[in-house]
């Protein structure tokens, strides 16, 4: 499914050497250029993932401190590969650092230790805004509350950019997706949307890069704020998969969700789960997940181990991705 | 004890030189001669951990993930610095990470983060073996369940091949153990019998290697397919003893055992804990335990701090000898 | 505050250049010279974490190993970082390492893991001090019950040493201070003291370097072996603001105190807290604290974020004086 020929993201003579932002906390304010740097970027680390020796200097003597306050270990194990890959020092903190002080001090503490950069996870919205303003090290946003997931949506992209589908190929036998030229493609985000930062992350991204973005689930799961994004919302699975390219099914919060907005997890998957007969009527559409996945609610166990399904991908495009957003927000690579 | 200047264990000119498995999931299928060539791969790291700069450069860039499902730290620990010794890059995992999801989608999962090595401990057995029908990175077995624990097989039969006893020295001055020919030796191995990994991955190592095992504990911690296994047993201590050149004593886990398997832990160490008047009545008897040791249950206090006792030479062997694993079946290694 | 043009600490040419002790267990035994050779170093490696590149390769190849059987985030970090930044390879081991055993045999079988150092926190007094008997590693005691924490003390007087005050400069334009001369210097200490190891070693360390200590406190926190220290004592806090040049507010541990020792937190502010009205009377009165703050009870919210108070840079010299003490205790430093 990736496409390794591809021709490099984006046009590297007409686009931005480096972000304009100091931060990743979000992709709301972040630019089509912007987002085109870090997937090509990315692309560049990507290879060296397929290298025997995984490891580029780039980050060396430069110190990164994952403060995870929710725990997550495959973003954080994707950001300590990514940092490692680098040859940056990683350190760990988590949630047991405060003993209850305020998150200013917190983050001041650690500042005063030198660090250069902080990777922050928290199930507040507006955590690592808040970060900003207490410290001056560059701050990447790994998931705050429902707010924003800014990097599993860059590694969505990323994998989309790899995608070989015929439809986007140019006459010149390129592919338009892998320039990060994402017009006419369509997406569909299922699930429990309203209360998604994967969701809200990837409507901001893709539809700075120019593709149509849906959400579907139960009316209990939809945004009100859906028409702001920019994108369409339907209740109907089959809606959402008319002339799609690529699902992308959210996580249910099983321990949040069975039995409050929607009836039963067998009723989940009936209705907006993804199975066998939709790649069949569907022969086209590729199929995400952010992971993990609960086998048999969001998707036929059938569908995961599907070759149109590209989680896998997804997951090793996340420690490039990681990589790139690391190595353009270190100090000195904006001069 | 350890006999620094022994010669090379095996002989390099009529040896294998990689092993012929892909994986170290057990010592069953193991070859004498592979065996043998961990061995002589161990002494060479051994001699490194007694450098001012205790590492070389052999994995680096190689990604190992210690997949740890069951708590253990020493040998979590081991592992790490056999890692970092030679400069891997090293992450580790914890049983929190698979929220339920079934190992093989978490397997999938850490492979698709570009991990070359897998070293993995759960307390099922046969989970190593399952792995490897997931990922196609190499896995090493840490322990599953009552199955193997390979790697300390290994390091306990580098610690007797380092043995310098009189019995095994050659004409020509040289040391028949450090070539890896046990043929000769009697080793017993005492305790739970039944339900240990390490009697049953030291009983292949040390019969493949020549040498002759009994083992010996309470009739209900015998197992019943000793005899398959090719080693004598008996539920007398003194009978294990008698002409025995070392006494592998096994852990008793207190908290499964006391009470249920046998009356109480004074009458097991009357029955089947050595003393110091065993270390007099045989005075060649060299004392091995796998540790943490329940002082004055599976050896009196005075035992473990005996200089017949290699308890600590068996710890800083474990390093090397895992150092041995990893860079025999790292990427490339075969070749 | 501090002072980045000052002359170096102490003179090298009439200063020692080697640690007479093999461990740091406690400041007491440290003769004024060994602490003016710790203050020093750190200086050096103090410069290497404001450069782009925080990393040096003092220790490449040498193993610390930090084990925490009390918990401290900051702490554990901070030694971490400083290993890190000499090249050190690092392990964590907590408290679960021990299944019970004797510390005795769990330092023994780390030892046997080839470490070269020690990093030692425990809530029993005296278990650093043990732990030297056990094995031949250099051991750092980073918190031993309320007996010392040599650490948080010189990077106490580091930071002061550091500190611009013009009462202490020579004619010369040379600061006293930097030189590790302490002499004329008030520095008081507040709140605690009885059961606080800081105090403690703060007391050893500055009085050592010529400083007059104050202990400040409620009674039923004053230590009754004051005297022995060689310090003043009183429980009213004019008297100990009155002509000091530093306070040293100690962390209220709140899950101990509160309702104890003293009738409320509220209470403890008002009789022994510093508010900004403190500052305005004493204005060249410099704060410390050894963090985490509870804010309005030590010290007012203002107090923490005033230009006086210099308690981040008691965290970033934490990690350069960390680093010289590893650097100076490794093997090999001594000759």
């Amino acid at each position: 499914m990736p496409n390794p020929s591809a021709s490099p993201i984006g046009n590297p003579i007409s686009e931005i050497q480096h972000l304009q932002h100091r931060h990743l906390l979000g992709l709301e304010t972040y630019s089509a250029a912007e987002i085109r740097l870090l997937l090509r970027t990315a692309r560049e680390f990507r290879s060296v993932l397929d290298r025997p020796i995984k490891r580029v200097p780039s980050l060396r003597g430069v110190t990164v401190v994952n403060l995870f306050f929710a725990p997550s270990t495959r973003t954080r194990i994707s950001f300590e590969l990514a940092e490692k890959r680098l040859s940056a020092d990683t350190v760990n903190f988590s949630a047991s650092v405060s003993k209850g002080e305020p998150l200013k001090d917190t983050a001041r503490n650690i500042e005063a230790k030198k660090i250069d950069l902080v990777v922050i996870r928290h199930k507040s919205a507006g955590a690592p805004h808040f970060l900003t303003r207490c410290i001056d090290s560059a701050v990447v946003n790994a998931g705050d509350g429902a707010h924003e997931h800014p990097t599993q949506a860059l590694l969505d992209a990323y994998t989309i950019a790899d995608l070989d589908l015929p439809k986007f190929l140019d006459a010149d036998g390129t592919n338009r997706l892998a320039r990060g030229d994402f017009s006419g493609l369509r997406v569909s985000i299922l699930g429990d949307v309203a209360h998604s930062r994967v969701a809200r992350s990837n409507a901001y991204a893709l539809t700075k890069l120019g593709a149509e973005v849906t959400f579907c689930g139960p009316r209990t799961m939809l945004p009100v704020e859906a028409e702001t994004l920019g994108v369409r919302v339907t209740d109907r699975l089959d809606e959402a998969l008319d002339g799609c390219d690529v699902a992308l099914a959210l996580r249910i919060q099983l321990e949040r969700q069975a039995g409050a907005l929607f009836p039963s997890l067998r009723e989940y998957h009936a209705r907006y789960g993804i199975g066998l007969h939709h790649l069949d009527r569907h022969p086209d559409l590729v199929v995400m997940h952010p992971g993990p996945v609960n086998r048999g609610v969001e998707l036929a166990t059938e569908v995961v181990d599907h070759e149109r399904a590209v989680i896998l991908d997804q997951v090793t495009n996340g420690v490039a991705v990681r990589m790139a957003v690391l190595f353009l927000l270190a100090p000195g690579a904006r001069e």
